[in-house]
């Protein structure tokens, strides 16, 4: 690779989402590969403006300029820094294909319901009716973490060495950190804490929690203390 | 390749998946790139089984068998046949990445509110909260759709010559095929149209909807009956 790398990431995000926020995954890949990067701190609100929507046409972060190629979407660029360095995934077709399976695992069958986890514990919180709903959405990412935890078994990795699969199951797993719906799988409590323990990580989430020196939005301490309160209802 | 491919599929679903399934999407990629391909057909309740288990740890469909390789995740398997057949996908590092970032939005941003919204108008439908619910839901569906049309425009396809990120945008707006959601975007519309009217398109639907020869799960038809009610009161 010739040009160093640029990535989006945001200068402010509430507690909660701190070292959660997408581009810690990007961070770790391009850590692991031992690829150094610059970082672009949008304050909050930029990511709507139109020079950003540009490059992501979501309004979200992280996006990765690397000279003329811009990409959006964590698994994709996480995936592009794998394959242009030769690591992280493995050369030869069918091994490609196996660690891409699961990252695409991670992000298309055990992000969704932990993301709908999210949205029922944090931005639905308020609602009446999210106490009635909240365990349908426990019971669907139970059984999503149950068969995750079963394939696992007592591998190191998901298939031989660490690859981008793991390093985006771990970053998706994460996002449930501290609760109980992941401690109940022990398999995969003790899978996070093996991700999280690698220097590669360690040095992306140090990164990621440095860059948040912005101001936060106006209005913001109202909006979570209300979610404190919903989510003490909820409990 | 070498070795004929064979994929999983379901042998009955009911009407409302019919068509929808994922192993349209692995079919639509097999059929594009001109790779024939035979389909291995699971009754009701066979997803459950050990040995499909061990293909596919969630218990879903397709999987994707190539000789000693076995693949789950339908973006996996995609992937993987585009790259091995040099086609739906560019060959150039920066080419691919940007292929490959649409496959990704498509998964990873715009199916899960898609997916929440089938969630809520189907197998949440007869919860007593579930149409007050509903239009957050939509809200968040509409703000996807939005900026996934904003980006494409007056462009044929995402980047240049259709390529994977196309076939699973398609295969994922098409969840809401003939709803209001859709019909809203006519940028969109158009573009589902597009990506249907292509003949691998039609053979691959042609083939999942001719594999539907098996016996429905019994109680089946009371299920349906009361989701029909569960919709009508919704809307």
């Amino acid at each position: 690779m010739s040009a160093r790398p640029v990535i989006t990431a945001y200068d402010w995000v509430p507690p909660f989402a701190r070292g959660q926020v997408r581009d810690l995954r990007v961070r770790w890949a391009l850590e692991e590969v031992g690829q150094p990067y610059d970082v672009t701190y949008l304050p909050q609100g930029a990511q709507k403006d139109a020079a950003h929507l540009a490059q992501q046409p979501y309004g979200q972060v992280p996006t990765y300029a690397e000279g003329d190629l811009t990409l959006f979407e964590s698994g994709a660029i996480v995936l592009h820094v794998a394959r242009t360095h030769g690591q992280l995934i493995p050369d030869d077709a069918a091994g490609a294909a196996r660690a891409s399976e699961w990252l695409f695992a991670a992000l298309n069958t055990v992000e969704p319901p932990i993301g709908d986890h999210a949205m029922a514990t944090i931005f639905e919180a308020h609602e009446p009716w999210s106490r009635a709903r909240l365990p349908g959405v426990e019971a669907r990412v139970r059984q999503r973490l149950a068969q995750t935890a079963a394939r696992l078994g007592d591998r190191e990795w998901y298939d031989g060495a660490f690859s981008v699969g793991d390093l985006m199951m771990i970053a998706v797993l994460r996002i449930l950190r501290g609760k109980a719906l992941l401690e109940e799988q022990p398999v995969l409590a003790a899978y996070v804490a093996r991700g999280e323990a690698r220097g590669a990580f360690q040095r992306a989430l140090a990164g990621q929690l440095a860059g948040f020196t912005g101001a936060p939005p106006p209005g913001i301490d109202k909006w979570l203390a209300r979610l404190a309160a919903a989510q003490g209802e909820q409990a």
